[in-house]
């Protein structure tokens, strides 16, 4: 069948995924079978094959994440796009939902009073939730460097960080600090990332899992 | 005052745009006054100066959408993610609002039952709004072909076309369907693009509008 034959999303997906893999293999890139799907999703959101290169998995990160969605964890995004994306029928299944703070009013208000930005309140709250969660950052670079300080002073214990913002100024910076860390993480070293690349990590993760 | 002390999201924003646009110039690129706000948002949202050489304008077309959205236009997506990324506040000033018919169940129903995709259908719902709608198709190849389907059957008439999904199947050839049609079009040639590119798109031409 050719390819322009193929019209339900299911049969362009797959299609989809066979082309990557095989792309990744003439670029002699056999990813890990644990981050193969985190990888290969991230490709096909962006079709940017410079992914492989830049994502970077603490060891048994996926497997951890997994576990932590099994049993389940929340995700917290930084932007509503981010949670927009993520599916979330699948996580509830798992018992999970996504929590996303930053469209609250008095986070905004909360903000502006203090002089931080409404990413770093945000980061407050969710530390709060009284369950284990995925922190998913796409955004914010301020999400990050908030995140990294609150688990430096104990006030916050992500079941694991999804460190994946874009951007030109603070954003390498802000994603090395999770780099070697002792939770379990995903970064998209670099500039590039985005809230479309949180929500595809997630999703790789929610439909990797054993049923 | 070095980059790593500019905290506040305002002052990251008009940094980024600097390099960007740096950036550009060392590349030899100077972008067309009315499409620079366009190009350099979405290499912004992506960290992706390929973009540069993809992202296709038709004659005008950033100064006519844009003139569209101050007449009032609404915004028709083909993902929750795209509507969640565009700024509703500032389309709202403007009398418009975003459309996405992608997740309402009878629209799977009525794909379902009929064997075409939940984008075919959303398309020519969206086909029949009685006042003027930019596409902005970041995600299904699916939604660009029953959307040309139906403008040359005489039944939609966008007041422009972002076609910008992300793919490795249809994708390439759906976009390229836009490309010389006499609508004012956008379009990110090859692979790349997605429902964040469509986003910042909209957001672009909304905050390059003289107010």
């Amino acid at each position: 069948m050719s390819e322009l034959q193929i019209t339900d999303p299911a049969g362009i997906e797959r299609r989809s995924f066979e082309i990557i893999r095989a792309e990744l293999s003439a670029r002699g890139i056999t990813p890990d079978p644990g981050e193969a799907p985190v990888l290969m999703r991230v490709i096909h959101t962006s079709a940017d094959f410079d992914y492989a290169e830049t994502l970077y998995f603490s060891p048994h990160a996926a497997d951890l994440m997994r576990r932590a969605l099994a049993e389940g964890a929340d995700i917290v995004t930084d932007t509503e796009m981010a949670k927009a994306g993520i599916n979330k029928r699948r996580l509830a299944g798992y018992g999970g939902e996504v929590r996303c703070f930053m469209s609250d009013p008095d986070v905004a208000e909360e903000a502006k009073a203090r002089g931080i930005t409404r990413a770093a309140v945000s980061m407050e709250r969710a530390a709060r939730i009284q369950k284990p969660c995925l922190f998913a950052i796409g955004n914010a670079p301020t999400a990050l460097i908030s995140l990294h300080a609150l688990m430096e002073a104990g006030a916050a214990a992500p079941a694991g960080v999804i460190a994946v913002p874009v951007g030109f100024v603070n954003v390498v910076e802000a994603k090395e600090l999770f780099v070697g860390a002792s939770v379990p993480h995903i970064v998209a070293r670099g500039r590039k990332g985005g809230s479309n690349v949180a929500a595809a990590v997630c999703n790789a993760l929610l439909y990797s899992m054993e049923t």
